[in-house]
């Protein structure tokens, strides 16, 4: 549960949700729903969800695979999808799919007719510890990522676990980067957990699975119930996100998958952590080797340094003209500071 | 003021309150403004807000004159301006202009980087009583006015009377169609005022225009606080504008002014609410009057009915399939039905 007073919510976390029409049904106001899903996931999942449905009429929009879509471009596509399909305010939208699918599905939910009733269904595990828990909606803009979007909570999260089985590992390890980060900002004794559970999560077993879900969703749902629009602590949640996004502009979201480029910026944000003085390296150390064990990058190869500056200057946590970094004290402590030495940056984008 | 919690702001009306920098630094929390307008509006009244706005930087984005582009593709502009001149969250977008205006700056201030603060300083008649107050925000889709949009509030509205000097005639009269409106769903004595004050309007005499837009807001600003998001009261604000709606749409948004569609719209409604039985045909004599007298259109010339019943199909009112209508009981008194015979629109739609 989310607690947001009345626009609170659950999240549903296990095995074979996904039939659950009941769950569905529940928190569906309206006769129609429109299901915004991509090919991918459609052809997985998107006859279970009809079934699921019973009598409710789906209409379904399906967009391409991939971050580059996630754009005003889709959004406006989505826009003229509801009305040509004459989708009335008490229409709700339903996200099946990941992140991409998660945030366009949300902004299209917060603007449509001024705002309908939407129900998200992660499908990756990325979008099932992040993106679906929290409300913020968006799309990227070509000069950043998610600069245009709203606050908007879904009715409800349902998050299953037997979809993760059919994730490309790669897919699957970017997930598994913010779960970790779970660990790194808020919760030491999840973070050595992890530690211990590798080969476990590796195999996708599933009550490792389901442990690691719940504690990840456990962690996002507290911090965004003191701070739903981020105006104070919900910047912890960005870790290792401002390099990450830079890293991601700059390669034009082509070469890393959103938590492989977080978890790159895990390192980078712990290793300026280390030149502010916060941070000694063993921590570092640790953060390296549980997401190298997970199949997660540490470094970027071959980026261009200037462009990663540049990049960051763009990011959204910029305030006053001051660049805001999240940093940690430790394993399971960090603090958001604007007041630090360039050169703490420098040291991370010069090596 | 409207009164909305934490979300309240105070509405100033009165002459000379652009030259009142004091009251528009007060609501700006940055050192940098973005201010949208018109190309109209900007040779009129830039300069005076940019001397009031003392040491704060504005950067302008003038967009053209008319409806036809309240759109996505100049939402979309807007976008790429504020990124480019790197506006970042905690600037405060202004909207100097009319409903235009101030609709599409509050849509793009609710959706930059997930929403950063605007003030409203309404340059029209109309949007000062009507679209500058209630924190409604949208674009308009090819199937239909205001379909993408955001419920989200100014942190002020400044309505300065000496501004509506300048408006032309029809624009001016155009106005007055939702003063009237205020009187007609709510306020009889204010109806009666109006009926005596035809003439001094019409001569934009000062006292009677303060206490016209004054007593408006008020109507306005009390049904906006019972109900934020239009999930009952606030349908009353739409009198009128089911029909006018559907009449800009046939028309291509070319031949109407909003406030005179909205003229017509109400007299249809008022007609609408005579086959209905519950208004009588005195009380439409007097609408017609009315809104004659202070230069309004009463009737809507060679439109074609059905391309007009269509388009009311695809209104935003409609809910669950049925169309909802604002009908009348008596001036200053309305209420909304779904229940009704389609014979009562056909009685409004075949003469």
């Amino acid at each position: 549960m989310v607690d947001l007073g009345e626009r609170s919510y659950p999240i549903y976390i296990g095995a074979g949700l996904l039939e659950r029409g009941d769950l569905l049904i529940r928190h569906i106001r309206g006769a129609r729903v429109a299901i915004v899903t991509n090919e991918t996931v459609a052809s997985l999942y998107l006859e279970t969800l009809r079934v699921s449905l019973g009598n409710i009429a789906s209409d379904v929009f399906t967009m391409p695979d991939g971050e580059a879509h996630k754009n005003l471009a889709t959004y406006t596509e989505i826009m003229d999808f509801l009305l040509s399909h004459r989708h009335e305010r008490t229409t709700t939208l339903i996200a099946l799919g990941g992140g991409v699918v998660g945030d366009i599905t949300g902004f299209a939910a917060a603007t449509y007719q001024r705002g309908v009733e939407f129900l998200q269904i992660p499908t990756t595990l990325l979008a099932q510890v992040d993106s679906s828990v929290g409300g913020k909606t968006a799309v990227n803009h070509p000069s950043g990522k998610n600069m245009i979007g709203a606050f908007y909570q879904p009715r409800c999260v349902i998050a299953d676990m037997d979809v993760l089985g059919t994730l490309a590992k790669r897919e699957y390890a970017a997930g598994l980067a913010e779960v970790v980060k779970y660990g790194m900002i808020w919760d030491a004794e999840f973070f050595e957990w992890l530690e211990g559970s590798a080969a476990a999560l590796n195999a996708r077993e599933g009550d490792a699975l389901t442990y690691a879900v719940e504690a990840s969703c456990r962690v996002k749902a507290q911090v965004v119930a003191s701070d739903e629009t981020e105006r104070g602590l919900r910047a912890i949640l960005n870790f290792g996100h401002t390099f990450g996004h830079a890293l991601e502009t700059v390669t034009r979201y082509e070469r890393y998958l959103h938590g492989e480029a977080v978890a790159i910026g895990m390192v980078m944000a712990a290793r300026a952590s280390v030149a502010y003085g916060t941070l000694d390296d063993n921590a570092v150390e640790r953060l390296k080797s549980l997401l190298a064990s997970l199949g997660l990058p540490v470094t970027a190869q071959s980026v261009d340094r200037e462009a990663l500056r540049e990049a960051m200057g763009m990011d959204k946590k910029v305030v006053g003209g001051r660049l805001r970094l999240v940093l940690s004290r430790d394993v399971g402590s960090v603090f958001v500071s604007d007041d630090f030495q360039s050169s703490i940056i420098d040291a991370v984008l010069t090596d």
